[in-house]
């Protein structure tokens, strides 16, 4: 099975060469599409390329002989099905890159891994901020607001706020499982941040707290996918949390691509192509993902942008999950974020005729708190018998770790001017913010200058995504090492210089053209050194396949 | 729709009255088995009956009129199948009856309501641990590290041990996503943990950890479930955890029961029978859920039972799922918790030839850190390929909560002899734990010396699981109100005194009994009242119905 799927795999690499034209599938080289159909995992047409050069990276662990009972051959095959590069293969090789660095110094051309694979802002150095933290910490031990010595450790709001959480905890126990949407004092907190960023009022009964936002995406697949014949609209390129949690839950990823050379702009009569093109297939598309602002593609999107898509949406019978985690991440002057929930509303749309989903992340924005998994999502147009399935599936977990829940209501209501806080909390957002402006700005200017790489602008996000013209005999170096051909460059960047950026195919990408998402979170003082290993690697890569 | 399920409904509790002999399956007077087929909810016949008697209960929301896109009749049928009764329709009345309370006290025959529903020690006034507290208010804020007047507010080995935790994640950033399986310090602490308690080792790499114990057991269904052919041994009565994630995850449920007349014994004769029946349909039987301490029965299984069942699983070829979340909750000298792990490795049954997958929390023990959500599962028994499926899907959401990491660290390596928290820590431990066994045994007793009522002791975990016999008017009272008998009981009682209690059909029971569940948690001043709220309520209900 394991060499059936590596002459397989080579067989992909051969046809991605072949086909350069826009596909209707965003990875058309596949092979239920023109090669001979492959076993279970790969019968539908959305499994992405690497999976299948992936298995062949490991030709030696195979454990066929042994008498365990589970084996690739009996595990769910939409399990084997999905895919997240973000965590994948060449995060793989870095992890141990990192570790024979420890002993073996001297046998690489650099001191340490750079990890721009992922947006980890604090793994890079990012400092917490200190208003959020003295909160968590009085909260998580709650007897040092008893103490004297505390004033003089903790800012005067902080241990106010402290106070004023632990009073709507039923009982002030942290300790305990929460009501499973979530604190409902945090979720009134949500929803007060909520109407003060949108000018329209929200509801604490439509909040649903989450360890981050990947399981609320997961809860919406869940409820919304029943088998391959139901359909998603998803960005392409998208962050594979979207792929994976369709795969994983059974459904189909239809693809509508952003456009490149308008700065990844979203055109809606793409969209009504693609949909209409998947229901010609007999699939029903529920619902349309919009990343805003974009991962891995960093735009923002315009508000009659915006307008558009909420019409499409409501006249589709769309559900629109729009994944709004980087919010507070707008670094042009000339872009501004606009929730999908006011776009809506101020269309006159609402809670009887448009459902929306809007996701929200204290992993993102200028906080960072990825390690502690807070985030909701707020859940809006759904009837109540639907409300209650989503209330179950919410259940099941029992509730989201309280800490996260505390942060995400610390995160939409900040301090405010005149809290003994809001001076040091200021200087310490605005100085994250505009440095991530400014490093976007330095990594986008170091790869427009690189020959054959053009990159958009990072309006917003954490991310660049530029692509990249590999020279044909890259292409078939990569395909001789069975890899990708931006993997392959991906690989060999990391082998060079320590640094560590996600191959295009893992988000997926015009079929023929090829990127890498690189994440601007290095710390100032470090992208000097970052775009010179960069320039240098890529000259000497050009140099050695240029034809 | 509605009516007809109203009307279904009517007809299943007619049919329950009439099956009073064990059945193939868990729930058998479901309209599968014995009635025209009801629409795709129903299909399997292991979809519990509460679904259908909750989705009368709220008639006026019909929403069929408005134009939103999301349905009951069009959102995936698994969820729909899914249950979790130990957050179902009662505690929803729970709730509102709270609400309500707080303004129209005179309304009530009661004070407060006490929630006995669910494992959730600190809701109900159980503290925190000091030292796990310490250690996590140090890891959020960490500049407290530097600060002298920590030393005054801090024990000694918080501080230390808040520095070795802090040095073993990469930065001391307890804001970065750690490693997808968890930070590998934690990791490695844990297992030292797991192989002082067995004498058998443990490797770091064998640890996943998670958001409490949950999302580990989902993980292994999702892994485990293609379709309804693929089943799953689990006990009746089980953690509705389980049936609810089999049915999300579209596999069969295949039920063996424990017997209640020898305590609720597990036999290996009823696990062959169950599994032989199963694999007669066309099910194949991919593991065995095994819960022990046992939730909700309470008993504790011997060492020479869980040879068999190691024995059983090996030579049926079954992953053997060992929820040991109670392992610390042991009230009985006669009973001592065994891992499944040692019990394994003592008989010689290792990583090659035995698939095992081990589930702990933060949120019972002595600790009761519910609303942390941190937990591990030790995945041992998987070969290579496997284990990187595993991992890709613990890499999807990214990594579990940093504190509840930590946590998890710390209950598997709490303060020893000689550190400066250790005495207070040991007073706090054995204080949690023997008002634990008081709890249960006094409850236990009073349970038993209601009419009707038998109950088995509470060996460990938290629970009892009473069964009651019905007088045959208060059964045919809950048939006119729609109920199954057990929740009209329950229902009756929340009325009557506050008291929240889990009806049995929520976990499984042999149909024709009838039981409920109640925790041991109330604290110990408040137990002389619910005994005597509960007897009151008893006799009167008796007396009511008796015949």
């Amino acid at each position: 099975m394991r060499r059936f799927l590596a002459s397989q795999a080579k067989g992909l690499v051969d046809q991605t060469r072949r086909h350069h034209h826009k596909s209707r599938l965003f990875l058309s080289p596949l092979p239920s599409l023109s090669s001979p159909p492959l076993p279970n995992p790969a019968r539908s047409p959305l499994v992405s390329l690497s999976r299948f050069l992936s298995s062949t990276s490991d030709m030696s662990a195979s454990d066929s002989t042994s008498s365990l009972p589970v084996t690739l051959d009996n595990i769910n095959p939409k399990v084997l099905k999905c895919e997240y590069a973000v965590r994948g293969e060449i995060v793989n090789i870095a992890q141990k890159l990192q570790e024979d660095l420890k002993t073996n110094k001297d046998a690489y051309p650099f001191d340490e891994i750079i990890y721009c694979n992922i947006g980890n802002p604090q793994s890079l150095g990012q400092l917490p901020i200190r208003f959020f933290r003295e909160v968590l910490a009085l909260c998580d031990h709650t007897s040092l607001l008893d103490e004297s010595e505390t004033h003089g450790l903790f800012s005067t709001d902080a241990i106010d706020r402290a106070w004023k959480i632990l009073d709507t905890i039923p009982g002030r126990a942290t300790g305990a499982y929460s009501h499973s949407q979530g604190i409902k004092g945090l979720r009134d907190t949500i929803a007060a941040g909520i109407e003060a960023r949108d000018g329209f009022p929200a509801d604490p009964n439509d909040i649903f707290l989450t360890d981050g936002a990947s399981p609320a995406v997961h809860m919406m697949m869940q409820l919304l996918l029943s088998s391959e014949k139901d359909g998603i609209l998803c960005p392409i390129p998208q962050y594979p949390l979207y792929s994976a949690s369709i795969a994983l839950h059974g459904g189909s990823l239809v693809p509508y691509y952003l456009d490149e050379a308008t700065g990844w702009g979203l055109e809606i009569s793409d969209l009504k192509k693609q949909l209409e093109e998947a229901r010609s297939k007999g699939i029903t598309v529920r619902a349309l993902v919009v990343i805003n602002p974009g991962n891995p593609t960093g735009q923002v999107l315009g508000e009659e942008n915006q307008r558009d898509i909420v019409n499409f949406c409501k006249q589709e019978g769309l559900v629109l999950l729009a994944d709004e985690v980087y919010q507070e991440n707008v670094y042009v002057p000339d872009k501004k974020f606009h929730s999908f929930k006011k776009v809506a509303r101020s269309l006159g749309h609402g809670e009887k005729d448009f459902a929306l989903v809007s996701f929200q992340s204290v992993s993102k924005g200028y906080y960072g708190e990825c390690g502690k998994r807070g985030g909701y999502m707020e859940v809006t147009g759904f009837t109540s018998d639907v409300r209650e399935q989503i209330y179950k599936m919410a259940s099941v977990n029992l509730c989201s770790n309280i800490s996260g829940q505390i942060l995400a209501s610390l995160v939409m209501s900040p301090p405010k001017p005149g809290d003994d806080s809001y001076d040091s909390y200021m200087a310490e957002r605005d100085g994250i913010l505009s440095s991530m402006a400014k490093r976007a700005k330095t990594l986008e200017e170091a790869l427009n200058n690189l020959e054959g790489l053009t990159c958009n602008r990072a309006e917003g996000a954490m991310y660049l995504f530029p692509q990249i013209k590999l020279p044909q005999k890259a292409i078939e170096a990569a395909e001789a090492a069975k890899t990708a051909p931006d993997a392959f460059y991906c690989k060999r960047l990391l082998n060079a210089t320590g640094i560590v950026v996600v191959p295009g195919s893992g988000f997926g990408q015009v079929p023929g053209t090829w990127h890498f998402r690189c994440t601007i979170l290095p710390q100032e003082d470090k992208i000097p050194a970052i775009v010179n290993r960069l320039t240098e690697f890529h000259k000497s890569f050009m140099d050695e396949f240029r034809e």
